[in-house]
């Protein structure tokens, strides 16, 4: 199993990512990484159906043609394997205004998991490169759509203690907008609260309103004995965070889990949306103001 | 490797717990449980000194005599093996008012660390039983000192939402005490902030100061290659925590970690105490007002 070129894109990813998370050179990688693990997942794998037992989605997962290993779920009507080199060149460079909701979705999706697949079935030793790969390809494409690197951590204010807080990412974009507060997670379960709670600090630090909050997710699928698929949802838990903790601007997710769409529309309507949106409201998200 | 006697007095004590923690049942099972796991560590294993990078700690590991496998991190001078049926019996029951406290905190380290040793050296396949040993051991004891088993979830009170959140310990002491809330955890790391954050759920359903948050942590301990020890501590963002997100009332650890100990001394004055402190103020926990 060629592991070997996976790592070494991978590592040049990282690398290129830390030096400047907006540049060509992060674009040009992560079009690279993505293209080579499709590769990898067409030419070793075949896709096996699982039971879906969330209504209105089909899952498969990616499994090696000897047997050997088998990929976390794929939600099949979100994944095109033969997605094109042009087509993932318009997403990162975000000229997706022609691209049609759907077709963007597909294609979010599919960049967004490539990789994931392809460390799920050769195991590279790394487990939280996914998280690193996603992390990387959501913070590009933010970077880009709001012209600034994002910071990872904080100074907190204070009489007389200094002290600074590592944060998930914050993009301050000036003083004439809104700045943004950007958790960015493979899957959340009951992890989920620490962004609430970090938007909290966020809060208390700085006032309330100053920092949008906005989570970006990948999905909530979990795999149940190699044979079907759930999804892991709070939503009464996420109502209380909301309430309680910190208010979530919006929150993302690249597969949209089923139960988490009723809560936009009651109290406290938290604005959960496909990924994709992000694209057609990123002007308004830094517009300060209620 | 005589796992099957550990599995079952386990087992035993999960199925006690569930139907009344401050039980008579509860007792026994946990003594029986303890003593079998430090019978096994002393005829199984030895202990081998690990490099200490915590100033002032000395610590070692249990290795079984077959070199197979080896422990957590044992805290030396707070690891006593020997300690008698009714030294534990004492404990257990809360009649400590004569022992005194670096003794106290001898039996309560070695107590709580037995079963954790026993099953990092017969790995009986459940990762998560020494956290749940750890959650029914703090409970019992606190379950009994405050003369009431703890609930495990609470209502949210909403104009038209009903709802029940999941959380750790909430003693609920009636109208005319204060209530307790009481997250348990083997360590923390950066998982910490979930604490801090149910405090604030529960500050903002109730009202501030209605619940007070009694943090319990085993240690901070982290084994690094086999040889050697550290504590990881993040005391500028407990901090941070305890300023803006919510007041946490005490927390209180086994191993007390010596870099939080300053915590004590300087704004926000987090209360960080070793254990052996609840014993002794446990009443004035109760009493609600500032």
């Amino acid at each position: 199993m060629p592991a070997d070129p996976l790592a070494n894109s991978y590592e040049r990813l990282r690398v290129s990512a830390i030096a400047d998370l907006k540049s060509a050179a992060v674009e040009s990688e992560l079009a690279m990484l993505c293209e080579l693990s499709l590769d990898f997942v067409r030419r070793y794998a075949e896709l096996a159906d699982l039971i879906s037992n969330v209504p209105g989605k089909s899952y498969a997962m990616a499994r090696l043609k000897t047997g050997a290993r088998s990929s976390r779920p794929i939600n099949k009507a979100l994944f095109d394997p033969s997605i094109s080199h042009s087509e993932i060149a318009k997403v990162l460079s975000g000229k997706v205004a022609a691209v049609k909701d759907p077709r963007l979705d597909q294609l979010l999706y599919t960049i967004a998991i490539s990789y994931c697949l392809a460390v799920d079935l050769v195991s590279v030793g790394n487990k939280k490169s996914p998280g690193t790969f996603f992390e990387i390809l959501v913070g590009h494409l933010a970077a880009r759509r709001f012209k600034a690197n994002p910071a990872r951590q904080i100074a907190i204010p204070s009489l007389d203690i200094e002290n600074t807080l590592p944060t998930d990412f914050i993009f301050d974009l000036g003083p004439t907008k809104a700045k943004i507060h950007m958790p960015v997670k493979i899957s959340t379960r009951e992890r989920v609260i620490q962004a609430w709670a970090h938007q909290r600090v966020l809060e208390g630090m700085h006032g309330a309103g100053r920092f949008r909050g906005i989570l970006v997710i990948l999905t909530e699928t979990n795999k149940q004995k190699e044979t079907s698929v759930v999804e892991v949802c709070l939503p009464g838990q996420w109502a209380a965070y909301q309430m309680y903790i910190a208010p979530m601007h919006r929150v993302y997710y690249f597969d949209l889990p089923k139960r988490y769409e009723p809560l936009r529309d009651k109290y406290p309507h938290i604005q959960i949306w496909p990924f994709s949106r992000f694209f057609r409201e990123y002007e308004q998200l830094q517009t300060p103001g209620p």
